[in-house]
């Protein structure tokens, strides 16, 4: 049973909500009995170390069932152990060291997709992970964060992902240059949601909608590049009928996920 | 100038950042230039106190020019009393007490609304606050919160509406009953968003979102009561077609209502 917070140990994890600690380690954290038990589901290969208090060990037996089953070791930690290693207020009675796992860009378009998301720039972490959570609701078949997306590691990314970065393709680091350049060889339909493009309401009543298509989400003060609206087939927007000035980026691409997955299946 | 944020007045206005205060008071707070603009453009008569540092007061001129044109006079105050006042870490030189403005269901169904979203016990501000916000983007005449819903005046619920709330009427407090009772006899469609009802692909090719409609969100954790299910003419799922196990509730109500809107435009 570890029972110091203060032991080196204890700092190492802890220090993984930074991301400089990340790049060094190439680990990251995991917080809670639902995103342990993802982890555990679909990439147990990469659950590194897993900490856990009595109590939440015998209370989520389920969770304890699917380490044994991947053969990682479940460590005891006392409840104060555990909030110093957590970013969260509330671990309840769970972290995991994960191993980061990159996905190139040729695993993302060498498997034929016919649905991607594409942030660039974008910076709050909650906004970043319900993207990819959204992504994985409407079936996508990968996620890419190009240019100075927020880090996909950063606590609060994963959080707001619930599971769904365990269950789709992630890649990061490519310009959005890259990135766009290999859609179009792709044969996806490169579409930029952002201000003052055409209605998507016209274009769902347009069939468009139904082609493999990227969709390219931009900064949440600025929207996106001028260098990537070059480069795309289609700027839409999502038409605003009230009088907000504008929409959180989260939901504006859900709609816009949900319509092309809806119009390929149509 | 304010300088003192130990003083009683800075302590009435941090206070209502809790419930209490702003039930005894009738008033809540507003924190940012953008929120001060929305309110000052928007229900200027609301805003009771509008307090700024010399400096955002000088940046943001056009808030300066609205609150004078509305005839509120501006308090300036230190940064340490700003911070003191503030609910959030980074007000951005501007607080605003508002008076609360609690809208009827009579207000609501008696101006013949087509699409409105009612919420029952949601309770993480941040996804009711996303909601009144897409509400307004979708175009919709009202939003309701019945049950134990969150308080519509917490700060987190006001910011996340990033000036929704004085777009479009939030009425609060009613029962779930009484709510879709009024829904019906307004020849309101009542849909329930939740998990195991009829596909929403296939509700979007039937024609049925074109009606006016009431759609119903329920808990984050546990879904709509039996009780509301019970009340409502249809239950329809969001369709996921990946691996996730839910979505996000705002994200999920953002897709319904801009189904409906978009049919009912169509």
């Amino acid at each position: 049973m570890l029972d110091n917070p203060r032991s080196p140990r204890v700092r190492s994890v802890a220090k993984l909500a930074k991301k400089a600690a990340r790049a060094e380690t190439g680990a990251f954290l995991l917080e809670g009995p639902q995103a342990a038990r993802e982890a555990l589901t679909w990439r147990p290969e990469l659950v590194v170390d897993l900490y856990a208090t009595t109590h939440a060990f015998q209370k989520h037996d389920d969770v304890a069932a699917l380490a044994k089953q991947a053969d990682v070791r479940t460590e005891f930690v006392t409840e104060q152990v555990l909030d110093a290693m957590a970013d969260t207020v509330t671990p309840q009675g769970f972290v995991a060291v994960c191993r980061t796992f990159p996905t190139s860009l040729d695993d993302i378009f060498g498997s034929s997709p016919r649905l991607i998301a594409v942030l660039e720039e974008v910076r709050d972490p909650g906004n970043a992970g319900t993207i990819i959570r959204a992504a994985d609701s409407a079936g996508a078949d990968a996620v890419v964060f190009s240019g100075h997306t927020v880090d996909l590691y950063n606590p609060k990314v994963v959080r707001s992902t619930t599971g769904s970065l365990f269950h789709l393709p992630v890649a990061v680091g490519a310009t959005i240059e890259d990135v766009l350049a290999r859609s179009r060889s792709a044969s996806l339909h490169v579409i930029a949601a952002d201000m003052a493009g055409d209605d998507l309401l016209v274009a769902r009543t347009s069939g468009e909608l139904a082609l493999p298509t990227a969709w390219v989400f931009g900064n949440e003060a600025h929207g996106l590049s001028d260098a990537a609206v070059a480069l795309v087939d289609r700027v839409i927007t999502v038409p605003i009928y009230g009088h907000a000035e504008s929409m959180n980026l989260a939901t504006a691409a859900s709609v816009c996920l949900y319509e092309s997955a809806f119009a390929q299946r149509s």
